[in-house]
């Protein structure tokens, strides 16, 4: 069944709309009989359906704004409406938003920002010079010198520059080239972007655990062997905590596995504004750096972003910050150091807590937490729960957050959306909220697990 | 032929590679052999090729990005390294970026941006007071108070708020639902959005004229009478500077044509912050508003938007100023409207010069410019010049357009990336460039067009 689309601008002008394309459809021919006989309704039947959709798009699943997220918007509704429930608030611990859960952003980010947005600012002896220096060289590089003209579609030129000096200085003097360097909306955006130029879907993840040297060689090895395309989403980099671990980037490492490997494995790497210590994700700013794509598989890559023109121009300030932070000897590097050791510091604290906490509950089953913001605790869930949630339909990690978020107003997400192992059950939750605050989530996850194994005993 | 895409994250843990999905293609398998055979470039044919990749994205075209842009920023750079050209520079007459022509940004919204992005200016004395209220009621909607935390993926509800206020104040009352609205990343990402849902491809449009109320009502009555779901990008709302034109919404119109109409057409409209007076291209904010949506279709839609997280914060709030800008009374309305006279009046002036000036060259016509921010004259091509496209390979606007970008530096649209009329040639150019510089581009096409007709004789 075909449906037509009539896109109308401003000023069609005298076009005559018999030379467009249409259809009919026996659905919307039945619709019209249904008209006569309700007419007091005046409302046919409608053309766009769950039926005559994109079975595509109705195909979509993304777990960590799925079902969950929508019960906790009505759970939050209730309660603004009065409703009295177990709990007072809904803590969103499903997704890693630092700055809804009270991180304050990076004073030098944000001065750089305000300094690009209101260009009268630079005049003021509130801003240090080296946030005026940086924001000055951001706005030689935009049309007109402003942040509200459009970009390339890859991105702005200097900001990609800043972005393939920082990936090399990152990996030892592996040199990036800015040609490769395609500025994103936001990390999600490039990934989707690549996977709509390979049309298969995509594998699946887990998070909270830094991947060894090892681990990346096997994947690398295992790509090249089976003439795999390889995304690596490292959005993360920046988060690692735990002493014992550090971060190997994809590319380092595939060019440490020598010539084969670096000119053969076709990788696209993937960073954000989202995470790391900044945490900026309104922002929506990102990077994606492709390694060994064919030249016309590029131009096919700039032609598919530039049908949204470009990424937005804030976001690439933004991203432009989180790669070429004040470093030594300037103003503003020691209020910058203060602030992310802070936030890092806060992280690895609050990661300790959580694994510690965790791992005192019956059947639940916590690994170190040594990177990231999120735990992904495995939970055991006994047969009886499995049944009820079977009788409604559920999975059955998918029935115990439900039912969390139901009795303490905790929203995290189901194992289920991340590929967890046949048989086993996990949930994600962020330990982002402020630490006092963190101490309350994890003792009533505690005290409602101990209760639903109770319960269905 | 499949391939399989390994979608890597930080911390994937110690999943085995063999649990994914893998596939060999026989291309792939031949790379092996060639390997071999020249072990010296140990370069393997590559899995991502134009034959391999997702033929849909290869079938992509859009013409305001297309060939002549890529020609145009080639041009750039040649001229960056000395190559001497009879122009010294290009000018980017193909796309509506208003700031990058040297339109000055409106300071209110640039004001409650900054404040909104850098929150200690609050305190400064040196902001209205009333950019400092829209701030705070903007920071108070945001998780954290903060633009650097995700929003929801319809957008921030008091802006979604804003939104269908001044659709109510704009459409004369009619009511508009902001459960109806949808914030977006620009208008173009909420047009691909519906699209997607759609699954047909959409229609083209013409620019520079405004439709007459009759016209659009011929419109609706044909998307009713062929049960076609209507698309209506209205960006250019604000932009109506002939004295004998007014804006009619579709919306509006809507209602006024009676019940069966406003309950049964099913309508999307599209606005954004990249044109109107504002000109905010490269903060990607815009809206859409959808009439007599199925609320399965509105569930699916949310799903689908949540994969993206949400439109970028900053541009939302960009958004809500353009439609919630100073009124009378307020400490910065007199500033406010100054400038937006300005704008108008500018673009008023350029429309007249542009069409008085084209209407004098034998082989332009150009109709009334009444609103947005482009002429699109129709253009005579020889014969003969058509013969020598053929040979090119090339649509004779679009060999008429690379030889203008060629020979004098101007960057246009072809027509022919807009639908026109067949046997007819057009092109695309804004009037954005500052008077002066556009008496000079005017001038410059019409030279260039005399010697092509004495060229193609």
């Amino acid at each position: 069944m075909q449906r037509a689309a009539a896109l109308v601008r401003r000023g069609c002008g005298p076009r005559t709309p018999s030379s467009w394309g249409r259809s009919q459809s026996s659905a919307a021919a039945e619709a019209s009989a249904v008209l006569k006989v309700r007419p007091e309704r005046s409302r046919r039947e409608r053309i766009l359906t769950l039926e005559s959709m994109n079975p595509q798009v109705k195909a979509v699943e993304y777990a960590v704004r799925g079902p969950i997220v929508l019960k906790a918007g009505e759970i939050e509704l209730e309660l603004q409406r009065g409703i009295k429930k177990p709990f007072t608030e809904v803590i969103r611990a499903n997704i890693g938003d630092a700055q809804a859960m009270g991180q304050q952003p990076i004073t030098f980010l944000r001065q750089v920002m305000a300094l690009c947005t209101y260009p009268n600012l630079l005049d003021s002896p509130s801003f240090p010079e080296d946030a005026k220096k940086r924001a000055r060289r951001i706005l030689q590089a935009c049309g007109g010198n402003s942040l509200g003209s459009y970009s390339a579609s890859q991105g702005v030129n200097c900001i990609r520059e800043d972005v393939a000096a920082y990936i090399t200085r990152r990996d030892g003097g592996v040199p990036a080239d800015p040609d490769n360097i395609y500025l994103t909306t936001g990390a999600s955006d490039g990934i989707s972007t690549i996977l709509k130029i390979l049309v298969s879907g995509g594998g699946k993840s887990r998070t909270g655990q830094v991947q060894s040297r090892k681990c990346i060689e096997d994947v690398i090895h295992f790509a090249w062997e089976e003439k795999l395309f390889l995304l690596a989403d490292e959005v993360y980099q920046d988060n690692v905590y735990s002493p014992d671990c550090r971060f190997h980037s994809f590319k380092k490492v595939l060019y440490e596995m020598g010539p084969e490997y670096s000119s053969n494995v076709e990788l696209a790497s993937f960073h954000s504004t989202s995470k790391g210590y900044m945490g900026e994700c309104g922002y929506r700013g990102g990077y994606m750096e492709v390694i060994n794509l064919h030249p016309e598989i590029k131009g096919q890559l700039v032609k598919l972003l530039s049908v949204r023109l470009c990424p937005p121009v804030s976001g690439q300030a933004a991203m432009d910050i989180v790669v070429n932070p004040p470093v030594a000897g300037e103003e503003s590097f020691e209020q910058f150091s203060r602030e992310k050791e802070s936030v890092l510091g806060n992280l690895a604290k609050k990661a300790k807590l959580t694994e510690d906490l965790f791992n005192q509950v019956p059947g639940i089953h916590c690994n170190p937490l040594q990177g990231a913001m999120y735990a992904f605790p495995r939970i055991f869930i006994p047969a009886k729960a499995v049944e009820a949630a079977q009788a409604h339909q559920m999975a059955p990690d998918m029935f115990y957050c439900m039912k969390l978020l139901e009795e303490t107003g905790i929203c995290v997400v189901p194992g289920s959306g991340f590929g967890q192992r046949e048989g086993t059950y996990h949930f994600r939750m962020t330990i982002l909220p402020p630490v006092e605050k963190l101490k309350t989530v994890l003792q009533k996850v505690k005290d409602f697990h101990i209760n639903f194994l109770e319960k269905y005993a």
